[in-house]
């Protein structure tokens, strides 16, 4: 994994190497400076493959060989030897676990150990991480706004940046509360529940009743097989006169894939309505042969819709299956599940941002006019503040030498944003956001599987106050640093 | 791979094969409905890609153990068991060359087969093709904009989904005419020339130029080495003499930085200009170390903008440097070259569409009340027609049974969106747009090389009449068809 890098940390290594200066201890962090879709929260996620590749870290010979014919000629032989030689034995990762909530500003990972070798990791981190957040955090967002009851299936495969884009989005989307992927790969690999059913193309590929082969269906209770294709298709008459619609409007070779599938899986029978036209096509079918089922003892399990006002579409198809329910006395009919797809997901992704803030143990600052984007210096211990209610009102960095907050006791803090003044707060409940979980080469700490990871995640989503959960203009979440740090901080800034 | 699928294509597979129409012979054609960007063109890419997933296609017994555990339990085991004997020997393959410029609506790659394969293969090729072409659709965007001499460097690494992604980016950046990528091991893997400096982490771990180790540098011919932090330091003065700003607003920390990156790589000497003020710090730190490197007999590479308003800054860089080199007498200064990165590339991504045009020899169809949304059906061979001055004019899809169409012979043909009118067009050159890439679960035509495909796509762009690759809104290319399968397309309208 070592080479999973861009080219110019090498030339960096080497400026370092040159100077002596590779074996400083360095920390670096990751943090993002706006949460991602105009939100005020994102989820930590991709920890766990990042520490993995850490652990893989290593030039071989052949990638030493392939930068040798890369980097400029003038570049010493003993530069590449020592390359052979790194490792991440000397390296400490600290997070925030994943499927944590975190915000703007609040280093979520931290890197320790010498200067190269972290500069080095920071491309495959960011690439590990990055996405992974934005997949869980926007799917966290799609079930903060579907609530705890709707299912949510991801079917991204096609539309991924190739097979692991697809994988990794698999992963994280239920991490970030969806329920199912349709990526048959990840739920092999993974675990995740898997879910689908039929598409346009097979419902084309029929024409007309007569292709539909095998034709009998036994009852469910057992006793005589029975021609579904000709109960559907009287079944049709009378759901098209309750319609009112034209029997002839409803395509036959739709009527026949419906069919087909139905006695392929009578007890897992979905219609994908919008082939044809939904009202006067796709709907009355579904009925036909849903209500052809009920009369062998089988539920149909829902439909689903795939183009045009999917809102305004489920309100009419509800209304149909209300009528068809009280009409032919069928009660489950009328809370037939309606699934929608096409187009649901993806807003525009955010860049998240990480800075290397210490080498040497003399803390550094990007400095800008903007105090927004001041990077906090100094490694960091990271506190979380909850109030009485059981929500955290406030995330606080701390200098990694200063003691932990004190439950009950009044603390000055500088909100960010608003350095110039002190506050103070009184924790209830003070929580450490970060754990150790890769230390001397090795992973060591347990890493908890995807379910835990999943839960861990709503849980902590659940914590939050809705103010700070709002999809669109949440009300910002207080970040501080402690008033030691902030001393640090205003010297620093004078110093420049 | 056979398991990079979506869970539905394995229920509809079962619904096929229990009406026994698994084997029937079909053919997919992929294809997009828009071209991406808001242009008119796309470039097809992923096609190597995407026959080598054919080729390892194949369910292993852990692949048939767990769609069995997941399928509904009412499927009969004989599936199973079916599933495991897949494998693509009789799938055919056709495809324009990778690199090939492609216009909506025009089938771009063809597979034929049996329809229970056929169908699996779908979303594998989706997923390997669109992502690719859209990548050097972009890139080849890109490089139109730049014009033939502008270098251009992918550096997604970090943004992408995931290693994987990152890796296609590369690749598929550099054959839409990219010179460059960051990503080393896009280099080592593919033979993508890699590119990359210092960042400004780099910068910001200088405070002072005492930090600088080793500070001695020989000058290019030979002779004494010289301290080139003092050297420097004295250039400093003078330039920022010239420049008129205060010498201590350049800071000392980026000056060392780029002494140290000029010491370790004297001939490969690139600044970054703007990780403090480009003007009164990055810029003047930089012209000192180049005229002190220049003293050397050393001449620097360039110089590096990544934020704030880049047009502007580069205008503003260059005169510096035309000032500076008609002051100091140093000719080459007024040309070096200036780089730009962040936010220059990514605009949305628009989705490729496929569908599933025949079944059973019998042409089938998609439709909807708009014209321009029609699927076009039947197994089709397409012409690209070209004119007297060498730039093709229309590309003509025909009935694989058709003729092809005769050089300098007038023809007649329909434009999509003009179906109804007849129109005439005399071709000076006719190309046969499709290649059989894949026979018998074999590639069978020797897949060109990464540059190959990259020069494919130059030439293939630059035939282009310059109105079809206007960036916005360009004059769409006219695609039509052959008066047969109008007539077909008439036809099947009527029947429906």
């Amino acid at each position: 994994m070592a080479p999973l890098a861009d080219l110019y940390q090498l030339t960096m290594a080497y400026g370092q190497w040159r100077a002596g200066r590779h074996r400083l201890p360095a920390a670096a962090e990751l943090f993002f400076r706006r949460a991602p879709f105009q939100g005020g929260f994102a989820l930590v996620a991709g920890v766990a493959e990042g520490l993995r590749s850490l652990r893989a870290f290593r030039f071989s010979a052949t990638d030493v060989a392939y930068l040798r014919s890369v980097l400029p000629t003038t570049t010493e032989d003993a530069f590449f030897d020592y390359l052979a030689t790194l490792d991440t034995s000397e390296v400490t990762v600290s997070a925030m676990p994943e499927g944590s909530v975190v915000f703007p500003r609040v280093p979520f990972l931290q890197v320790k150990g010498p200067l190269l070798v972290v500069q080095l990791l920071e491309t495959t981190l960011l690439c590990l991480v990055s996405y992974a957040s934005l997949v869980a955090t926007n799917a966290a967002r799609f079930r903060l706004l579907a609530g705890p009851d709707m299912k949510l299936m991801e079917i991204g495969l096609r539309r991924a940046q190739g097979p692991d884009g697809a994988l990794s989005a698999s992963k994280y989307s239920y991490i970030g509360g969806f329920d199912f992927t349709s990526n048959i790969l990840a739920g092999k690999l993974f675990g995740i529940p898997v879910c689908g059913t039929i598409a346009h193309s097979f419902i084309m590929s029929f024409t007309s009743l007569e292709e539909v082969e095998p034709r009998e269906l036994s009852p469910l209770a057992g006793g005589q097989p029975v021609d579904l294709p000709a109960l559907a298709e009287s079944w049709l008459g009378r759901v098209c006169e309750l319609l009112q619609t034209p029997p002839e409007k409803a395509k036959r070779g739709e009527l026949a894939a419906f069919v087909s599938y139905a006695i392929a899986f009578p007890k897992d029978f979905q219609g994908l309505l919008d082939t044809y036209c939904v009202k006067r096509s796709g709907l009355p079918n579904f009925c036909a042969v849903a209500l052809a089922l009920h009369q062998l003892g089988y539920k149909a399990i829902g439909v689903r819709l795939d183009s045009g006002d999917l809102a305004q579409q489920s309100k009419e198809v509800r209304k149909v299956f209300r009528a068809c329910g009280a009409h032919f006395q069928v009660p489950w009919f009328e809370t037939i599940p309606i699934a929608v797809s096409n187009d649901i997901s993806e807003q525009s992704l955010e860049e998240f941002s990480r800075e290397l803030v210490e080498v040497n143990s003399s803390p550094c600052l990007k400095l800008t006019e903007d105090e927004e984007k001041m990077t906090i210096p100094g490694t960091k211990t990271i506190y979380r503040l909850y109030d009485a209610d059981g929500h955290p009102f406030m995330d606080l960095m701390a200098l990694e030498e200063e003691p932990s907050p004190s439950v009950g006791q009044e603390l000055v803090v500088h909100v960010l944003g608003q350095l110039g003044e002190a506050s103070t707060v009184i924790p209830i409940t003070v929580e450490r956001l970060h754990q150790t979980y890769f230390r001397n080469g090795q992973v060591c700490e347990p890493l908890p599987s995807l379910l835990e990871v999943r839960n861990h995640a709503q849980v902590s989503l659940s914590q939050l106050h809705p103010a700070h959960h709002q999809l669109y203009k949440p009300q910002p979440y207080p970040v501080a640093v402690t008033e030691k740090l902030h001393r640090l901080l205003a010297e620093l800034q004078e110093a420049t």
